[in-house]
């Protein structure tokens, strides 16, 4: 352990990608919400495969409630569980895949924490499907977010080492994304973006990329200093995303090689608001929201599951061993991962939402 | 709330850039250590001020243990604290300071998240000094790791741009990095670095950068999945460090550019122990550490505190107002982050190998 | 919330008396175990209803694991979700229930805390149907601890004031009870109990009673004072259990009464063991296991559930009201708490085991 | 570990017997509160030795918060750190102690978890010397709720089988209660209360005590089931007082005796606000409170260093031992422990009212 997120808004995620089901438990929740499930759903859909930048493996993400909600179908106070069915995992050679760890993947150091007990199917407890316990809860994030003013939304900020266009990040690009699994500012870029995971795809090999996230109509004063603050609690959710690299703020590591004349956001007043012109800053002063939008960016290496022949080891013989792996894989995870980075945002903002 | 990181080796925190002292409440230390105070002091003694590329501030240090030893000076299951004095506040006109906000500072967000109350001299809990008592956290878990083999050792990165030589992560620079406040692998990169600083400090601006750290000897199987993995829980006890701006991991975002092929770290069996010939990953798989070096990048914006005027606003007049900052102030937090950084990591990584 | 019992061995409980499904999910669970379902049914059937004393109302206890195990039916570090279905909640007035609320019971506190959104039926999740699922985390709990040579047994202490034989708290009765749903050292106490809980039903009445719970095996050493020692540990996973009233260890309150010369329980050597001859301190010294057998007291309320009209309130109408409750209730709850008492101590001292 | 205790207002104690200091951290207090010193004072004489019935060692308790506050006294939402000075251990045989554990104290149990570590002067972290802090935070929770119209009052509900005056739970005596150290409704148990205290410290023994704390102004709805209620929470904070046997709240084991017909509260109107005429539920329904006083009982051991000779064993030489203890002790520990037990309980309420 530990697969829990959260103080007030807290989140229990459950689940391997071959188990029956995965799913989590929220509490914290407010009494009286009736959750959207038109809205989850839709979000959630988001995340699943079968895009056309993606695998062809059928999930069926149908989230049930399965507690949590009273007779009028609204939150009661009690933790709500989510359940998603797992498809019935397919006969395989799993000895095999036990023996050869894939390179990339955390097959061989879940071998060694867990003493060879790890659920090597599918990847376990380290696949990607566990994020769709997380886009639930938040999806129903959003929904309670929504009310207070709070907006949240993603794009793609780069795959393969082409760049959208950039923002202001002081007004971040909530809407007008350009439709589809790669929602950029710059069609233009998708349509690049697009083209370089198919070259992936075609080679036989994957790509990674950057999901910049944002917030809008946050109040200024959330997050608590020093280990609580926004950024802490932020990172700490993302780099629960499997594949999670790397996360900055702002400017992040473009501001280390900054003058602070440069990298100083002046504040002024506008509309009887304190404000600041520039967002270098990205919404967060010393561990607390200003008020101005958050911005984070979060780096995906690429998919570790490629078709070419790789080098690895026989765990049983102790001896060198190439391997192959079986199936179909996303050649980019970045697409899918955007509503994912959505999502664990929305369940830290409203949590430190609720911690005030 | 929140000042205190740790599950199994706890630190609480405490203290304001002007409260009468500073320190911190550990829990959790195995009974039986004698902490080595030489070795404490002369960690310690790296963060503090008054090195060449520094404020000339003094700064009384030494640390006090006032609790959690027996009368034989080994700890005894008891929580320890350690008490570090602040020298007097000098007089100063606070009023001033809290009514127009420094640019890049905690004094607007902090001010409205406690109304007006928090500590404005020095910058109270949001200052820096802060970083005294974690670096005393971070020594004694050091002290802990040694003996069973763990070294953490972090340089400069890179200072406004300029970059100290590659190294091979698989191979960290563990020592032999250059004497000075600037530990780097290339003298001359060094060189140059300070010589950035100084330009900075010429013209009353400063100057960010990046700090790498490296963790060695580390066991294969640490960390918690999903949200408590090395990463995650690394990242959290980086952003408690005043001006951090991004974390990564491995090759971080350089991973993002990359294809899986030239990624992923092959595995194959060198000494009868599984190793990767690469170490993009940068010591961690999955959340769980692989026994490769830990590797990790932090990225520190340009001290905000800068001698040019700046412009703000007046919180009591709701006007916009200019700011001319007193004092003296470091020109680049770096040299002085490298120790910080240091310590984080090692409560960290002390954290989950007394999880395991 | 907080659902959530335990460090290291953490349980979350999920669901209320008609959702579609309770349960729990269950972290910390080392690696490699196959869960024993021939000996957690057996144990969890000693909760179920339907036994000579309690209510008629049939549940389908049925525990079903839907995530947590690998391939092979270990448990393969993965959070362990279990699952029981509810049967399906009967038509029920429940806008009468939720207007009057239930003397003794949580419906008008809970009304308050959730502002009218509660779950009123069945007594939502405050029913002692939510035991359930701790009766699966304690049976798996026990499982783990008989490797440990550790062993836990409750027995019924006294029921309307009826007290079974006085016991020897260094040589508590592990096995030797009577049989039935009232175990007892004394079956003639057992008798007199039964016609005490017959005699309270036939008056549309319910009564209270006692449990006793002890824990052989134990080593010494376990529990971190001074809010997390044994006792408190145990007391907070106790009154968890709906109706207790109050939890004490070795003499208990009894203890109030008596001089330090009576109460002290020597020290002495016995098969090169450091021991005490008696147990008055209940197996726990300053929060902290002593390695004799541990001993707690818990005092359930009578069921508030009874046939009688009562007096109450309209809340709607802000008057007083008559209440009649419908259905069957149990008319003591005790048979039926002796196996939760057992599974909340399992829980805990488990917990406790693996924080050392 | 651990000496933590609360979520929202977060005490974190520190210090042992004779270690320099003692004190605690305190996380959560609002921003903008002036500590009233002489208010905190006042109420931790109240628990200073040196009273009619209690220990000649003279302590010095004088608080003082060396982090918390602003310039202007006020805390600035950074955490408090309070210390409090040890007065010098006396030179004293230590060894002996160590070999010769002392029946009914922690010194065999914290000599077997810390591997002969633990501090064995004036009992280590395990004196009752460790509650000094406790008040200091209870005493400031005492001046927030004070503002929130709750009050907290404990009087000695019996010693040495000696009772006070029956009082009505509905309607308890927050005050009016006898002078002096004995807080009694009935001045002459009071005064034979004393006299048993004489008593047994005449005959070099001691005697236990049960202290009965209410809690008045409470609005119903606090406390987060199922083990966050409002008992789990006041019973872990009570156990974490040494010497505390056992916890109940409203008749407690008493109700265990009575049938669900006289035990139930039922509810009705009176002033446009729904109350329950008796009160032997104590305040507390569901693990939420009800609006009614709360009442809490909790039994104290008597002391267990008297001054007879008693029989031990040499750890050292694995042989049975007699023993002597050197120094003054309270023969009893109740008369002390009357604030201890409000201060627990109002840092309790007070995270509670925060948590909502």
């Amino acid at each position: 352990m530990s697969n829990l997120l959260g103080n007030r808004y807290r989140v229990q995620i459950f689940g391997q990608s071959h188990s029956p089901m995965i799913g989590a438990v929220i509490e914290g929740i407010p009494a009286g919400v009736i959750p959207d499930m038109d809205f989850i759903s839709a979000f959630m859909a988001r995340r699943a495969p079968g895009g056309a930048l993606s695998t062809a493996r059928r999930e069926t993400d149908a989230p049930r409630i399965v507690s949590g909600l009273n007779d009028r179908g609204e939150t009661c106070g009690a933790p709500l569980c989510v359940l998603i069915q797992n498809a019935d995992a397919r006969s395989w050679d799993y000895d095999s895949l036990r023996d050869v760890p894939r390179p990339g993947h955390a097959d061989y150091t879940a071998a060694v924490k867990f003493a060879g007990h790890n659920d090597i199917r599918g990847g376990g407890q380290f696949s990607g499907r566990l994020t769709a316990p997380l886009c639930f809860a938040g999806a129903l994030a959003l929904q309670l977010l929504k009310q207070k003013g709070v907006a949240i939304r993603a794009r793609v900020h780069s795959i393969g080492g082409i760049q959208d266009a950039r923002v202001d990040l002081a007004h971040p690009p909530m809407d007008g994304l350009c439709p589809g699994p790669l929602p950029c500012v710059d069609p233009d870029a998708a349509r690049r973006m697009a083209e370089a995971v198919e070259a992936a795809r075609a080679e036989g090999d994957s790509v990674g990329g950057v999901v910049e996230c944002f917030a809008t109509g946050l109040p200024a004063g959330l997050g608590e200093p020093m280990f609580d603050g926004v950024e802490n609690q932020i990172a700490r959710a993302l780099f629960g995303i499997p594949a999670v690299r790397g996360v900055e703020f702002g400017l992040g590591f473009a501001a280390a090689a900054l003058r602070g004349s440069q990298h100083n956001d002046p504040f002024h007043m506008a509309n009887g608001r304190v404000v600041t012109a520039g967002n270098n800053h990205g919404g967060a002063l010393g561990g607390i929201t200003s008020g101005m939008p958050l911005a984070v960016r979060v780096a995906f290496k690429p998919t570790p599951s490629i078709a070419r022949q790789q080098r690895s080891v026989s765990l049983s013989r102790s001896e060198d061993a190439p391997l192959c792996i079986q199936g179909r894989h996303d050649p980019c995870i970045v697409p899918r991962a955007v509503p994912v980075v959505e999502a664990a945002v929305a369940c830290v903002v409203l949590d430190m939402i609720m911690e005030v």
